[in-house]
């Protein structure tokens, strides 16, 4: 965030930027703030007591707006940035095309119709939009407007008789698109918002203040529409995958396990020789992943650090950064890939031989994984958050004084966004219980500044628990991702008896998964590295 | 709650009055409802549509009266059931006396210089205390006003220059006292509360709007002053007793635990035989620990609960529904007392004999036991709260699709109340930080209806765990109540190897701290049945 004055201007970010600030903004125009320590809403206070400041209401939050206490806000008609950047990029334009309903397990029209007795049960009359995943999810859309996530811009407005509205370009939605959508989903240029917002004078609109841009609130209001403030309710039923997506994710991770096998198997070669880098291993296992059918591109970024960049938790590699991959290190690969049916998102962890591990390394990797196991393992009733089981992931680091700092878990998508709510697995997530069909990430790390990083993450789907004998639902995770963790980084001897017979079930049922896969005629050593990875220990 | 209407009229509360309201209203002229299904704010929206209802402000909190949407709320003046109420019972006019510092560890100049401070650093000119248990911990007071609580009923206002004004009835403050308090704190009369609080016009007034009666918001408003929301600030301070308290706590807790195992003893004795009721079983238990130095009575009545009766959460035994403890049964009591030096609260499950106990109850006493050792044996950072650790006591019990339906912990008081805020360790408890000096109960339980209940219960301080290298503050728990589990009950092979030493280590410092204070004339059998109650297993 920046905000500037008359004589003098600052700039905001989290721990994650500070460098990058320091080294891409002038120092003598710009204060450099970390937003967590000196948020912007205290900086005004302090700085612009009395003033009236201006502000852009598509750039900011209803409940962001709050924070912003001792200083007089002013929405601008028209953000003054736009009007001086002269070399803006036009928007991007790529087609929206349908999400065959053999992946999505829904018709778009009972999505539509699931939705609007939900809005009539709450006295609302319609429900404004702003989430393209959301909005991908709800007309079972996919596009191609931004890298890795497979979503179109726009905006829509859902109405309680289940007819909506779809504000998005005319030259991205082709004739197949358009007869997709069908006659109970009206088109609009996005130009068109304001005034069809304007229709809903005297209605009761749905709004989430806490993730909706406030010029929505403000000109529903100023329309003499009421406002409901509740979540977007798309964000719940999307995050519940229905019987056809979770089939999806189970092929999506079978087709991404064979890809990260072939891959691993190749590391373990190649690693212990040199002369590999952190850019040449993540072209390596795209190639591996780009082989694998319905494979669409990564899910983000792959974050590949060997030895001290593994202790970036948000490490990108570039070619200045890039390094090689060095006999006798640890190497961390946090990958992701879109399949039609499904989005995969995983880590591991290895050691690059050939020489054995320190013991010091495999007891921080122990603990973390033994947290893992931990969480993977959880059996909970139904109204369990994910806050609730954060503690589980930690605890084997805890006991030792080592914690990470970042959540354990987020929600997946369905050939959707790879990060996704409205539930989390952290200390700070929101009280959503967790509920059958949710896609969770589970993704305890341990990092040792300038010398390695360590995280192991599978993503899980909740599912129902078979204890017949109980009124009350129990649930439990189905571990979806299929890859061995590096043995030669586990210690047995500090897992849990129970953590051990985990893995070792684990491992036998990635080979068992995967081995039949494993087809291609250079297979030969893949295949031999599995069974030797999947070992029992 | 009640609601009376002109035509017709409600009456709510939760399942535990159920019964109790249908044995005890008329129900001609009283719907009775659930209070969570049916709350009154539901009802009154369906009922009284358009009417203006009258209401209490001083029975109802700022944020509680927010509820009540779709109606029109109006302040009464005066209670109109304290207008017809003839035989109302005196206000309690116990005498307030001095908590010693020797106890408290910290003088009440200092403690209010202290809270002053963090007035004047929030901006505050002045806080209102409506909690008589803040109010007793600010002024070093203790009293007699209600049971098992020592408080004097009363109310006080806190100046950010340190002085304060305690509105109690004259009666109360014996010369002592009042000598005690000091010229920094006014004393006045509580029917001239509307009156000071008057005095506050144009400053700004510090107000829990969760917990103190909405009278005090409307008063405070109408004389011109500011409100600040914001908690009551003597529950932090109060709750993180300090270095003089920790001390009390663990010699009250030795007292408490010389009673228990007498107790114990006595009924592992005389449980075979059959003769003993619920009743006699706490007559015993409330004899042996008025035996201890400091004893000052009760903390709360004692839960004795025998086969199904212990089944019942908050089952309070009375002479119509005393029953035998008969042989071959499961026992559950739960009872707790104040010391001048502590509070304590502890609670322990029994197998009667002479027989074995069923396996099925083995496992399920073993799965509580497994639960209450893995909150006991916790590790955390700075920053976790008791919403965070709830399903670690928690989780023996789901992986074989149990729970139990109520809170893990609970924080307790010093000399005070054995309920207390602002921490606590459940699912739906507020995320206040665990800190340093917090006492919480760790009680995870299990009941069959109609057959037992189970539940383990030991008090817990939070210290800091000592892990010098890190630069994060690690927290742990000392466990302060001394009594051996019931052998009888354990089942050896279903607790994890940590928890089963954790068990043999805590039996034997329960043997080492206790045995010595065995020395009446006829402690030898207790002392014969420490030993082999706390033999390792």
């Amino acid at each position: 965030m920046a905000v500037v004055l008359a004589a003098r201007a600052a700039v905001f970010s989290d721990g994650r930027y500070t460098l990058q600030l320091e080294s891409e903004t002038d120092g003598e125009i710009w204060t450099r703030l970390h937003m967590i320590e000196t948020p912007p809403e205290t900086w005004l206070r302090e700085n612009a007591a009395g003033l009236r400041i201006g502000y852009d209401p598509w750039l900011i939050s209803a409940d962001g707006l709050k924070k912003f206490v001792g200083v007089e806000l002013v929405p601008v008609d028209g953000n003054p940035v736009d009007a001086i950047w002269s070399d803006r990029p036009a928007p991007p334009m790529a087609p929206a095309v349908p999400h065959d309903v053999l992946y999505a397990g829904e018709d778009a029209a009972a999505k539509r119709s699931r939705l609007a007795e939900l809005l009539r049960e709450a006295g609302q009359d319609a429900a404004v939009l702003t989430d393209p995943a959301s909005i991908a999810w709800l007309f079972n859309l996919r596009g191609a407007d931004v890298e890795f996530t497979p979503i179109a811009l726009g905006f829509a407005i859902l109405n309680a008789d289940a007819t909506a509205t779809l504000f998005m370009a005319d030259g991205k939605l082709p004739a197949e698109t358009r007869s997709h959508l069908g006659n109970e989903v009206a088109i609009a240029e996005p130009n068109r918002l304001a005034e069809e917002l304007g229709r809903l004078a005297g209605r009761t609109v749905r709004y989430d203040p806490t993730a909706m841009p406030v010029w929505f609130k403000t000109t529903l209001e100023a329309a003499g529409a009421t406002i409901a403030e509740a979540p977007d309710p798309v964000a719940l039923p999307r995050a519940r995958k229905n019987g056809i997506e979770q089939e999806g994710a189970r092929a999506a991770h079978l087709r991404d396990g064979v890809a990260m096998v072939r891959f691993l198997s190749w590391l373990a070669r190649a690693a212990p020789l040199g002369g590999e880098t952190e850019m040449s291993a993540t072209a390596k296992l795209l190639q591996f992943r780009s082989m694998g059918a319905q494979f669409r591109g990564e899910s983000f970024p792959a974050i590949s650090g060997a030895g001290e960049h593994g202790a970036i938790i948000h490490y990108r590699v570039s070619p200045e950064s890039n390094r090689p991959i060095k006999p006798d290190e640890v190497y961390l690969i946090d990958s992701g890939a879109q399949y039609t049916d499904g989005t995969t998102d995983i880590t591991r962890t290895v050691w690059t031989g050939p020489g054995a591990a320190p013991i010091a390394v495999k007891d921080h990797l122990t603990r973390v994984l033994s947290g893992h196991i931990a969480l993977s393992t959880a059996v909970f009733p139904e109204g369990v958050a994910g806050v609730h089981l954060d503690a589980l992931a930690r605890g084997a680091l805890w006991q030792a004084g080592l914690d990470y700092d970042h959540g354990t878990g987020h929600g997946v998508g369905s050939y959707l966004s790879v990060h996704e709510g409205p539930a989390g697995i952290s200390r700070a997530a929101k009280s959503v219980p967790l509920q059958p069909g949710m896609i969770l990430s589970n993704e305890p790390g341990y990092y040792l500044p300038g010398a390695y990083g360590i995280r192991m993450e599978n993503l899980q789907l909740v599912q129902e628990a078979p204890f017949s004998a109980n009124a009350r639902k129990f649930l439990r995770f189905e571990t979806l991702t299929l890859a061995p963790f590096d043995r030669a980084l586990i210690e047995p001897d500090l897992l849990p008896t129970a953590a051990l017979r985990w893995l070792n079930e684990y491992h036998a049922r990635v080979r068992d998964m995967l081995s039949p896969m494993l087809t291609h005629g250079d297979d030969g050593e893949t295949l031999a590295w599995l069974q030797a990875a999947t070992a029992p220990i």
